[in-house]
């Protein structure tokens, strides 16, 4: 198992990349190889001043970067020697099994999409996030802003992979499925709502439980919350600004602790045939510890095959 | 000027909004006449009970109730002599000029829809919810809920009507219009964002500040909050479960004491020709209080006039 990392994406690239490896070979016994992408003159110094262990270590250097607010498309086509364009030439060409990145989240989501496959059959990938529950469990949205439009098959599918991933990753056994809508009840909700429906509902693959609003996000209602990405996005910008309001109301309070997003590495892309792994800009030492440990999970227990013989 | 009052309407009828309207008149000096529909012998005898002067009241009797949980259209075709069905005959009709209702949301939304006009060149009238800003301030989200399907067209009166509401009864001046979007940027979002953006753009009658985010919520960068009733009420239902939790933590909090939307009085649903203001079922004195109050604020600032001006 190889897993490959952009170390120049984000605000404190590469040092908090560093950190974070330093951290995760800390944790684990028998780790797996790692290829760091960027600038090996300052990779190897840090390496150094860090005293990182370097057995299962390699670096490919990269004298490109792509900054946080470029234009992702073109930024990508016209730096084939980035840290970024690299390390998908990498994944794509079976010299990684994983590719992570806090850089700019545009050209994660374009490298991602055109230049490893989709999983066979999957519509378009997606993008997740974790929600904190009230209870203190975990929960899964999604979209959250990849596909702002979308057809009722793609939430269905969405509703499928995001399942796998709530049992497989997140450990919750026969997650509950819950379609984002504005009433409880069959027949709510907007043209694509209402499509949707029928669709979640006669899913074999999936625990459907119905509809659930906005009042159920923070509740262990749903553990899986199907909704397009325009929805999701919002919700997820809205619950992510909880912490700041907590933080300006000086509340001190865990659960609200909990909506520091930051603290979570970084979210995949599901059903593209590769774990892409793209964390915050502003992501630290334990963010990219955690994103290590998620690409090394989603390899171990092979989400991408259990989502595609569910998505069959 | 004479307001209506449902008075079977909500958890605790009739007597809540007796204790409202007791309230409401000894806070105003000359008071608008009030027409208290329900059941005549209940009313009577709460107001000598309560001591409500009754100069300025009158009772219309109302031998039915439309439940809380009866399917709109048909409780309203079937109950003629439910006290919603003879408020809404009597707004029609011009016996009064604002009808208040804490009861079944949906039997009062058809009854709006159906039986009073439109104001001219709406094409849909729209409900919307106050929200609770950082700063302190209030702001206005619309629409929530009652058209989950719209045209860039609609949510381009909704920012010319919520613009007029949040001046001329939240008293914000000259109130900045955001558009809800996944990202600032004009060109971002789904499909109707991407076509209403230029239309608030050119749109003389409001003061648009461009796309807002999730994160902007509950900041006071935009007063007014446009979107679909789809992700409208997601947001509403969401931000009303802050409240929830806040007492489930244990917060006391001053702030988010203030998602408690009971407190609020209710809703008027903007776009037709007279006030008609929905409360919430659970209202309590002070709810009532408020509406009749907001029914004679919207009157007395003729908000009807200001917002078909704005429109054409």
């Amino acid at each position: 198992m190889t897993i490959g990392i952009d170390m120049m994406g984000g605000d404190f690239a590469p040092l908090e990349a560093v950190k974070g490896i330093n951290l995760y070979l800390s944790n684990h016994n028998i780790p797996p190889a790692l290829l760091l992408i960027g600038d090996k003159i300052q990779i190897e110094q840090l390496l150094t001043t860090h005293k990182v262990p370097t057995e299962n270590i390699k670096i490919v250097h990269a004298e490109q970067v792509i900054d946080m607010h470029e234009h992702p498309t073109r930024a990508l086509k016209e730096k084939q020697k980035s840290s970024i364009a690299i390390g998908f030439h990498l994944l794509a060409s079976g010299k990684m099994d994983a590719f992570i990145s806090a850089g700019n989240t545009g050209a994660m989501l374009v490298g991602a999409l055109f230049s490893i496959k989709a999983i066979e059959g999957v519509i378009r990938p997606t993008i997740s996030t974790i929600i904190p529950k009230m209870n203190g469990g975990t929960g899964l949205l999604l979209d959250v802003g990849l596909n702002a439009d979308c057809k009722p098959e793609q939430l269905n599918q969405f509703a499928i992979m995001g399942a796998v991933y709530a049992q497989l990753i997140l450990g919750i056994d026969n997650p509950k499925v819950g379609l984002m809508n504005v009433g409880e009840e069959e027949g709510k909700g907007n043209l694509l709502a209402q499509a949707t429906y029928p669709l979640l509902k006669e899913n074999k693959h999936i625990n459907f439980i119905g509809n659930i609003e906005g009042r159920d996000v923070l509740t262990d209602k749903a553990d899986v919350m199907v909704c397009e990405g325009f929805t999701g996005n919002i919700i997820l910008k809205l619950a992510e600004s909880l912490y700041e309001i907590a933080q300006h109301q000086a509340l001190n309070n865990q659960y609200f602790d909990r909506f520091n997003f930051e603290n979570y590495g970084g979210t995949p892309v599901l059903g593209v045939a590769k774990p892409v792994i793209i964390g915050h800009g502003i992501s630290g030492a334990k963010a990219f510890m955690n994103m290590i440990y998620l690409a090394q999970q989603m390899i171990e227990k092979d989400v991408m095959k259990k989502m595609k013989e569910e998505l069959s």
